[in-house]
Order: structure tokens, then sequence, then C-alpha cells
């Protein structure tokens, strides 16, 4: 079983990778930027039983930092 | 206007990461986990008028590593 999952940071949390990010595009020349935040996107392949319990566990214990990130399990 | 590029590497490019996941999951007593490949989500805010070329160009140019990730945008 395939999933995906979305993990961004918390709003009003510092995200200077995104800073780098914008700064970055509109010295490309690109204009009309105005804000850029980066998140993680995580495949798992996974066995048709892992329940819904288990992939929040996954989450919470090691694939989000719970503290600074939000996260969300998208199924394919 | 909010959009979200997503981020991933091509299929057969080496994932040190997301083997380090998997076997942190396997560590974690998580059992039937069978790959996880780890991308970018980069949520981006920028004028309305901005054309699909212009994004194209944005990934191109900075975003992806069109070498060894694919890049996906998707309109909010």
């Amino acid at each position: 079983m395939k999933l995906t999952i979305h993990v961004t940071l918390k709003p009003g949390v510092l995200d200077p990778q995104g800073k780098a990010i914008e700064h970055a595009l509109s010295g490309l020349g690109f204009e009309g930027v105005h804000g850029a935040r980066v998140g993680k996107l995580i495949e798992l392949d996974v066995d048709e039983g892992t329940s819904d319990a288990d992939l929040d566990a996954m989450c919470r214990k090691l694939l989000a930092n719970t503290v600074i990130e939000n996260y969300r399990i998208q199924r394919a």
C-alpha cells in the first residue's frame, strides 16, 4: 500500500530555508514572490494491513517533529 | 496566489534518506515497511498574474534539480 505523508512547518515557525528560496528567486529576476515555505514529502510503501494508529505513531515518533511541524497522511 | 510544488526523486535514483527512514522505522518496531522515499514540498505565495512559464522556470532554475528530480506544480 502506497501513501504520502506531507510534513509542513506550523504557522509562525521561522523557515530560513523558505526565506533563502524567496531571496534566491528574486535574485534570479522572478518578481512577485511573496513567500516560500519548505516541507517534506515522504512516500511510504507499507503492508495493506497497516493501521491508522500505526501510521500516526510512525509520524509522531520519527517522521515529524510535532513541536514545530504538522503532518497529513494521504493514501494513494 | 498560493501553490505547492512537489519535488520528488526520479525512479531509480538512490535515496539514502529514505533508506535511513526505512531502517529507523523497523528499529522502532514498525513491521511491514517496504520502502520510503523523501522529497520536498515547497509552498509558494506568488502574484495572481504569475505565468506557468515563470513557474516552470522557477522550478528548473532553482527549486528542483531536474537531473535527478521531478517536480509537479499544484495550484491551491
